[in-house]
């Protein structure tokens, strides 16, 4: 039996990509994209290359992968304070790609992209050799002067850090246990383990905390890392060290359970990756009005530490320096 | 014997990537790149995605990979009249990469970034599980409203061509029988074969042409899938057809030789990859101003037909229809 007949280079891109292009898209027939910047902003760049294997799983819901591959993206520029304006997909397809799975991933696309108010500008669509990779790189923009960088925090301002942290960490471990038909002795509650999963695979939308980070946050950076190792990042960044409080960091009810049953689970969850949360540095003063109007965007803050001038410390409930071994996930 | 020891994830940035980086990459340090765009001017977007196996050969120097992932993207930029202002890179590593190889690579970014004037904004690197991939971003500046697209041709405008056609595709062959050690009977020559693959391996540095395109183009579009395919492209964008001279079409030496001892390759020549050299349609009274300009700017322009009301037609020296079959590589 034949496979299924599937559209050429030009079709596909005709039928599934140029249905989600802005006018700086050009219908996605011209060889680059037109964008016209906003006067008086300051444009905002940022890349995320997603690879099968590594970032997702081949066999994820195409629709998820679309939303992952945007929204990791969207939340660099939420953490910079910045509005998408557009972005542009570099897709490298396995060679068993499918035009059902194209289908859903474009849909994932669609979605994803109004959601944000965020138009595909243009792109490569080739065939890899290899397993499916994504690489999109997302265009934002703030009034000029005002992007918030990672580097300009100072020694005493308070770090906030949004949401839920480790939910994507457990939700990896769950859906690698789900893949493999395995039962986790952590995750008896099916529920749990569906909105765990849930959250590994799409990050949270976070949009319209983009104008309060610019607002208050006098640096910032999106947690994708793992959040202890990210939060140190960020105070090495500024030049400053850092004390976190472990037992300060939001965690979901699902985490909570979890940890509960298997206390290894708390390093798991605040060094875990793929958190897609807002962490800011904050003058102290400035900081009950951030947590009011990040509250108004519909995003919960929570006060998790300080800079400091002195060295980085992750301190326990009694104030002791926590072990929690290497902080951060990196690739190699 | 163990590997040697690698650079992890954030030193190999820190020393390879960070020392290439215009000050709109902030050190990469950040989450993201700040570009304050040139003041009345439209930013022109690119991406050419490259995948190791497709694109190039995973043992291509890593100098030349490095080159052909910028110059492909900038080819772009130049058909669309921009100067480039950065790019952002997506590097997916296979599991076997090499400081060594790294460093080369960084190296050729860096040479072929300062040869267009073009610093690079940011990027992500990760470990692919599978082969070698690049995706990269291009960004560059028009004045405002004066892009060259591709759908603004007329009928009645003269094409013209860049630079000679066919010495990629025909290096393609030249590399492919180099790598599996075959010789190939129309290419004899050690010379002619080094400079056939050496125009594969790094396509044409073509950055002076980009103000003759925006001053006398009316629609232009980088040669990259073929000049019989794209010159049709370029017709069917504009609503036109075209009449495309065979004759006419300029071949180098190494090629016509090629050609003469195998006349098969005329076709290959004319219908292979990789050529990234500009087609602009032109208005019949601008062609002569628009050659002269492009030949002070280092690039002979050759006319190879018109566009035209009807419908696209390749012509023969004796002005018949030729028959290419195929006239354009597509990845699928």
């Amino acid at each position: 039996m034949s496979p299924p007949p599937r559209p050429g280079e030009f079709e596909l891109i005709a039928r599934y990509f140029a249905p989600l292009a802005g006018p700086g898209g050009l219908g996605l027939i011209d060889d680059a994209a037109l964008l016209t910047p906003p006067p008086g902003h300051d444009l905002v760049l940022t890349k995320d290359a997603l690879v099968a294997g590594v970032h997702f799983f081949a066999d994820d819901p195409p629709v998820a992968i679309a939303a992952k591959a945007l929204r990791v993206n969207f939340s660099d520029l939420t953490a910079k304070g910045a509005t998408p304006l557009g972005y542009i997909l570099g897709l490298g397809l396995p060679a068993d790609w499918t035009e059902p799975w194209l289908r859903e991933f474009a849909q994932g696309l669609k979605i994803n992209g109004e959601a944000y108010a965020c138009p595909l500008l243009g792109g490569d669509t080739v065939a890899g050799r290899h397993g499916l990779f994504l690489s999109v790189t997302a265009i934002g923009a703030v009034p000029a002067g005002t992007m918030v960088k990672r580097a300009t925090g100072r020694p005493g301002d308070t770090l906030f850090v949004g949401g839920t942290i480790g939910d994507a960490a457990l939700g990896l471990l769950a859906r690698a246990a789900e893949r493999e038909g395995r039962t986790l002795p952590w995750l008896p509650d099916a529920q749990d383990a569906a909105r765990l999963i849930m959250r590994y695979l799409v990050p949270p939308l976070r949009n319209r905390l983009a104008p309060v980070v610019r607002d208050h946050a006098r640096a910032a950076m999106d947690v994708s890392d793992g959040l202890v190792g990210d939060a140190v990042k960020l105070a090495a960044a500024s030049g400053c060290g850092l004390d976190l409080r472990l037992a300060d960091i939001p965690l979901s009810d699902e985490v909570r359970r979890a940890i509960a049953r298997e206390p290894s689970l708390l390093k798991t969850a605040v060094t875990g990756g793929d958190d897609y949360e807002v962490l800011c540095a904050v003058a102290p003063e400035d900081g009950a009005a951030f947590v009011e109007a990040a509250w108004k965007a519909g995003v919960r803050l929570t006060e998790i530490g300080a800079l400091t001038a002195g060295e980085s410390r992750i301190l326990d409930a009694e104030g002791r320096e926590a072990d929690l071994g290497a902080g951060s996930f990196r690739h190699f």
